[in-house]
């Protein structure tokens, strides 16, 4: 079959003709590729930046967003059959560990990461585990969705664990409208009642979540933070989505909480600096967010089928993954970069 | 009557004759001071910390930590009456706004903090709300449980905001068992049933932990977060209780706090500092925590009168305030000062 | 000014002239009454229904569901002024007991009920506290919300309380799309992604109900157990709010409650009769539901102020309160009857 | 090898040699029974009670609370090891459903019953599956533990619900200290700080409540409802634990729930009936309750572990399994019965 291999960091990639997978295990589902995500994730493979943390060994195939239709699954599989469409988790667990009984498998102790640390989905076909496949309701292709497996499942998870602190009157403040943020917007618009406010520094993007239905939009011009407390009488809001995390947006996303509101850091690659007194004195929350659990990725393909979540997407045939990580890297990829094999 | 005022700030204050308190408003309360806890803001309000914050004009009485017996109440008060031993909530607060209607009055929009930043306690009268007046059971002195009031009050608050995630099987590390951490410790054995792990610089409050009946104690001398490490699989705990906040406490706290758990600031004074891809990838929340809630002050007394909360103090009368603030001051104090105004 | 007064049970009240009220206590409020709804409880009380469990003297002015403008307000009351446009929750409450602290002053141990037990807002003045007053928006009126103080409050509580239940992928069953019904299924829609099912035997209902947004409406011909039982894959759905609670609602919402799911009680009049071992072997519950907080209203005037919940409404002047009683009790009153004094 | 198994309804089961079962499926685990506890639902199934329920085929092997060493693993089984002390969860699920997901794995779409469905573990050997084995600590012996693998988990899980409800100051009545309510005591003394009343018909019921530290015992004599509601200040209990839920308990039980409180159902055999008024006036919950969770099982271990919860048991060899049946039917087993099967 045709895949996406890294040969070496910091080259590009090739398409090349590798044996297909095959089923082995009693929990194996082989899965035909339907659609596979291109995330910055990919890049920053390609550059190197997760060689040591991943100790996967070269050449192997990248792509953690997928889904897909199934060929085949293994002796114990009960939950999907051939022929079903199904998006995929990214993460294979176990199923036995504390975490993944208690829904929480994203915490699995004996997880793997296809894409990342063993290969991937960038494929005519990915090798995975039942645990792993979530079933498509009849009207949603596995193109339009794929992405929401990694990406929108992250917006997801971190607006889920949120929604009990956002009742009406509630000011929720979104930072970064991207590729995140406009899945995050989404998902509040769907489960809450709260004003929603975004703060981004490109207008189209603030565009955008307008067009979504965003309460407020604020550009990030310098005057944000003075902007944002003026609209919540001086006080924050009760919820901060941070879904930059670095260059700034830390401290600025602290200052919007209010007290006893909870800052969600959601983007990465900054610092949280703070006094202790600052956190004491208004009695504020740090929390970190990781990507969504199984049934997280259920309850978003609801919102997807509901039509409540929509994707932005441009399709590119999986040769062509160069030409897409090009646009992406450049910033002329508008909306999710989604490779699609080509089915003979 | 006789009360300790502060007159300059980096000066001590001085035993004064001053007019007593008469009550004015619908919802006021008088209340003859039983004893008033010394506590370590005191000595930095002396030293003109709290100045500018508190704004409060000069002389002023100090003392937060009161309990005593109602002498008289206001035209709307139906919750005590004269005669009623007490002890203090140290806020005032509006019972107006949301967050008092919340049950969550720490964050009143109105609030007071008589000994800050109005007349406190270190007197034989102190004026206060209905709303600040917890009713002691018949087996409780004010003189034993007035240090409960603000110091006990916020370890208490922490421990029950943490108690939904201290299931049997967790651990749950306390930093700092000192005037705060050893109510904690105390709060944490009444409510749980998790494994309880102290780590402190002074061998004196391990074995103070270790008798109260912390599970394992560790002395701080540099090999503390290994060991905490090694006690939890290396995993670390569910839950970090951080009664320090300063000096290294709080990048030890987060080392020892495990995927998906949590680490509780209380103390303060230090700064965390961490990158957001950490608190990402291992789905971490940091918990600000300020003092508890009239409820929570009103549970506390139950842990005191049912005996599974004990205070260690030192009683002084009121004028010797300055031999405690000297002992205090000099590390000579051990357990919490007290001083208790001479009934005439 | 003018009153709506019982004189007598089972006969008639009648509109006198009575003196006003005026402010007394420090947190007292007089409100000029802008509208009163009218609510099948006041039928009840005029049958006598109420008479021995208020306790109340006649004559006595009725009405519990009012909004208006405040006049005057006691000496302690800071959070209102005269002016301000309010809507009244309908129990005067102590503030200081455990339930008041707590936020769920619905169960205040000292409640008084104006227009039950006190003389209520059928009036052109109105005696509560400031403890009862929720500000309205600019943007709305007196008349067009009053109705929701109590039929509107308790319909939001019991969402409110079932949010948290309700993750997209879910199904709620809504039984009676009246008074309250209508009002919950908006609150429903505004604040959570979950699948509406609405059951009532009134075709109109219906219709209101899918003009509303429910996603599925059954018609109560006898064969609407199996009918959602259908659209719940056999299961039943996870949480049944059921606003009749009599008739045999009351079985057939336990029938439409799934394994583990939670079946609400706020319609009242018959009788939950279920074997022990149905509720254990499935791990069902049944949940009590009364009218709600504070800020609750608080909240749900937020909906309100924001279009996505209306009621549906028919003007009276006051002094038609007869004409207003002998429609609703005849079945002539389409949508929330409003009582509205006449401003000289 | 020896089984205890039934041939025919309203007959007692016979010991016989049967084959061996063996290790097939990926998640099978096959093990060696140290001990299998007697239940009084092992006498209703030779009753012949659950004949229809169950649709098992006879003969067939009873016993469904089993503790042992693991003797065999299938091949994708990578939590336990032969050797391995471990106490098998009562049920065997499939993982894959949502309920499995979320960690509610009792109300598994898939689950299987050792013991009431298929073969259970009165029998040297028992098969059941990776998902069901708990791990012994090394301090717990197979036959100390194995009756809290169905009684004590159901006992442990509600009252494991119940915690977050259980504050200082608020009282826990628990109806029946039998065999699973001194259970419950011991958990709830464990995990909370709750006032514990013990109701019981049976004085020794009570002496041993007692013993085990609860606070207050009332002996059922026809005068308990007013008893409790005097310890309760007249208002009854936030959480009443219903160990019986049988002749008269139900009721009673509702009447000892204070407004806004829980009635937890747990035995069964008898009728809740109320008005729904009853339910919306005082807003309470009446809550089912089944057995517990595979994660409450692990914690519950951790209690044993910690000597925090102990079992009295009287051990009788597999072969006597017709004795303790008399023994359990007639009144004359103190504590639990244990089957030991004889290890050659």
């Amino acid at each position: 079959m045709k895949a996406v291999r890294v040969h070496a960091y910091e080259k590009r990639p090739t398409v090349d003709d590798v044996p297909e997978p095959t089923v082995s295990g009693p929990l194996d589902v082989l899965v035909e590729v339907g659609a596979a995500g291109l995330c910055r994730t990919d890049l920053h493979i390609v550059e190197g930046q997760w060689a040591e943390r991943s100790g996967v060994e070269l050449p192997y195939i990248i792509g953690h967003e997928n889904a897909g239709w199934v060929r085949e699954v293994g002796s114990a599989v009960t939950s999907v059959a051939p022929g079903d469409a199904v998006i995929l988790h990214p993460l294979v667990t176990c199923g036995l560990c504390r975490a993944c009984r208690s829904g929480d498998d994203v915490h699995c102790e004996n997880q793997q990461f296809p894409g990342l640390d063993r290969d991937g989905g960038m494929a005519e076909l990915l090798l995975t585990s039942a645990r792993s496949c979530v079933k498509l309701a009849p009207d949603l292709q596995p193109a339009d969705v794929a992405a929401l497996a990694d990406a929108g499942l992250t917006a997801y998870h971190a607006v889920r664990k949120a929604v009990p602190l956002l009742y009406p009157g509630t000011t929720c403040v979104v930072i970064g409208a991207g590729g995140l943020g406009h899945i995050g917007i989404q998902c509040l618009l769907a489960m809450t009642a709260t004003e929603v406010v975004v703060v981004d520094r490109n207008q189209a993007a603030l565009d955008l979540a307008r067009s979504l239905g965003a309460h407020h939009t604020v550009l990030a011009d310098g005057s944000q933070v003075d902007t944002v407390l003026d609209l919540t009488g001086g006080k924050g809001a009760q919820v901060v989505l941070d879904f930059v995390g670095e260059q700034g947006s830390e401290g600025e996303g602290l200052s919007l909480t209010r007290r006893a509101g909870s800052y969600y850091v959601i983007g990465y690659g900054g610092r949280v600096d703070v006094p202790t007194l600052d956190l004491i004195s208004t009695e504020r929350n740090i929390v970190g967010n990781l990507v969504g659990s199984y049934n997280d990725l259920d309850e978003l393909m609801v919102l997807a089928a509901q039509g409540k979540v929509v994707l932005h997407t441009r399709q590119y045939p999986l040769e062509a993954v160069n030409d897409a990580m090009d646009h992406l890297d450049t910033g002329r990829l508008q909306g999710r970069g989604i490779l699609v094999p080509t089915r003979s």
